[in-house]
């Protein structure tokens, strides 16, 4: 069983009609209920204005991979959380980061680059796959069609991804690097583009089936206590001939 | 002319007789005096215990290529200070990491990761080249023999660097990626691994001659003032349609 | 059920006392043993000297992941089964070179490098996980030491793995990168330095554990019967607009 | 002085109207001579019917960087001249790829993939700038406008380009990756979309900007006679030891 949180900035949704229209109990309750469905995930929900935001050490301890949406509050999330929540990607935790999260303070803090874009609201985005065989990529087609969609644009301010699953196409007339992979310590980083609160993205089977994949690929074997920096008193090289 | 700052922490040299011996002036001043008989640089020092550190704006706005060195003192160095450093890489100012400068507040903070490693001091160190065409690899034959050098083994937990040009051979039984580029924002960043305060390693004629190679590499055709994230309000289609 | 097959030269173990003493069945059926011991593999081997090496049509058709070890008889192998190897490669089946096999013709086709390196033989290798997250280093402690091999040094001549899993020390001073990961077409591909003819690597249970750990991570979900360059007549956007 | 050699299959200019409107003397003279206004290369031609398709040994020996356009007739390119200049890019050659020779027989030989990719002709480009601190984006803005150009789309069947400077995007609704580079052996590959037969893309001076950095970025510092895979009969350390 992956232990999955997904975190929400959850205030989009309890004040603007048009975001409640589309995700009525909030992005996280429809996310997690498509992961749910898929049987072999244990999944919980934390959301900003919980106390630690959701994120005590007991469920981020219990966590193989966090999912995280944010928007207009970024600056509301504690440096301590986002110490923490760092700190534990770094120790083997997967991290996703979908749409606007792009500026969230953890994700920022892992690529160590500004991550700013080019964006504009209202566009239709085709997100085409250029590396079928990744395991994120299993079960697309050779695209994904998004009727209505923020447009995100590059230049998009990352480090190089170490994979780049999908590119997407803007009507608008712009191109964006969608789905990029990062290693960041033990730990696997998935960055996925679409998601404005005011498009039902969350929805779409082929969305769904991404995001599931991205947390099977991003969960981890291991999550260490502790990264050290460890004094190698005795060289290796001593210690064989020792053994000799 | 590329203007280069090299700064140095400058503790162990005004106490330690040892690292007196070895680097009398400073390591900063062994650094720039190699650096200003290449004759195409402009080259500053600071330290930590100038005000700021040495890298006032006015110091930092003339920089195009930044060396780093540190050791004891990493947590003296002022967060606003840090964070000026980062920026100024994100928007093109070359960052070379040397030694002890892999947990370096800026360095850490442009990678992402921990940046921990194995250690021990007191070791035989053989530095190949694996990306002969590397520009930071001219003029360097297959390999660098250092008689004496602090040892530093894998794992080195950075994120995979977008180039590899060094690994060492440790007579202790070590390996590491001794070498290594990475882009972040507009900004190059180097990290090499040599450089221990009591080893006379920036003396010697192949090292001086790759972090000369290094600044050249890290040089910025410009540098931004800001690195923005722009509403594209007009699509670049509508525009290009209302053009014809 | 993951279906591999172990290709080997097969001509040093039947004609050298040394490499008798080691591999009395061939290197071949030492690795297809221990596979078949893991439970979820289905194994065959091939050998030069069969008809077609080995590797007809029926063969590769069911083969998921293919090993290749070679050695002094690259120039033997037909440039017909190399061309159906590297095409099933690129329509997604595994690939895993061993050692010697650095100059195997479906290798170098892959790679369009040399592939070249230094050599000698004779020495004790450390293998340093430098990937300790990677699902071919599962279950791999910090390192893996080889009382006898031969070496291979840097500069090794192949295009910048897309993972870098091992790098190797060797006694005599040099490095090597060891355990090297590269996607080609819809295929995976995995170098694994160890396994010289006349030293028992393949019997060592780490080694063993490795081999395995890259089967799996080598085999692919499907294998298309062809890669087009389809003409895409119909451009995507006049197809969504016809349907709207 | 960078020694260029610009390569064309030349046979759609002599036989079609169309194209000889666009490029009466040829794609490679019209790339031939902006490149020669730049100063600082030296420039040659080569073209498939001339005897050995214009690259003797003695051309081949005086390039620094070839430029390669071909389209309907790579098969009639020979496997000995191909051989050559895959040798001679491993020992240190430049090689750029322009648009249709994504199929070229030096290319594909150097890759290892099929290069395989959709098209359709008879669209409108836009090509963006993703890594706008790299050498070959030099004086380009956001990005480039094609009014006519053929179209290129995912999945571009390519390993990870080691760097990716350009992604173009179609009217049509798709993608591409139109900048690529890569590290093959000592030499350095670029490939470039854009460039249809039938389109003036060449006579455009940001795209000749491209070529021309682009020229600048894969010049060598040297080209080795051979690569070797040399007996390292003596371990460095042997030497060292012996030495003291």
């Amino acid at each position: 069983m992956i232990k999955v949180t997904v975190w929400n900035e959850y205030r989009h949704e309890k004040k603007d009609e048009e975001v409640i229209a589309v995700y009525p109990d909030g992005i996280h309750k429809c996310i997690a209920d498509f992961l749910e469905k898929e049987g072999s995930f244990s999944v919980k929900t934390a959301t900003l204005d919980e106390p630690e935001h959701g994120l005590t050490d007991e469920v981020l301890d219990s966590t193989d991979v966090l999912i995280w949406w944010g928007h207009m509050n970024h600056g509301d999330v504690s440096d301590e959380i986002v110490e923490k929540v760092h700190n534990r990607v770094l120790r083997g935790m997967g991290f996703i980061a979908l749409h606007s999260a792009h500026f969230a303070k953890p994700f920022i803090k892992l690529m160590g680059s500004t991550c700013s874009l080019n964006w504009r609201e209202g566009d239709f985005e085709r997100l085409w796959v250029v590396s079928p065989a990744h395991p994120i990529a299993e079960g697309i087609d050779e695209y994904v069609e998004l009727e209505n969609e923020e447009m995100y644009g590059e230049r998009f301010d990352i480090p190089t991804p170490d994979e780049l699953v999908f590119i997407s196409w803007f009507k608008g007339g712009e191109v964006f690097r969608s789905g990029c992979c990062w290693n960041r310590g033990l730990g696997k980083v998935f960055y996925f583009r679409p998601g404005h609160e005011t498009n039902p993205s969350y929805h779409i089977p082929q969305i769904q089936r991404i995001i599931t994949n991205a947390v099977k690929w991003a969960a981890p074997k291991t999550i260490l206590d502790e990264i050290l920096c460890p004094h190698a008193k005795v060289p290796p090289e001593e210690r064989r001939l020792a053994d000799m």
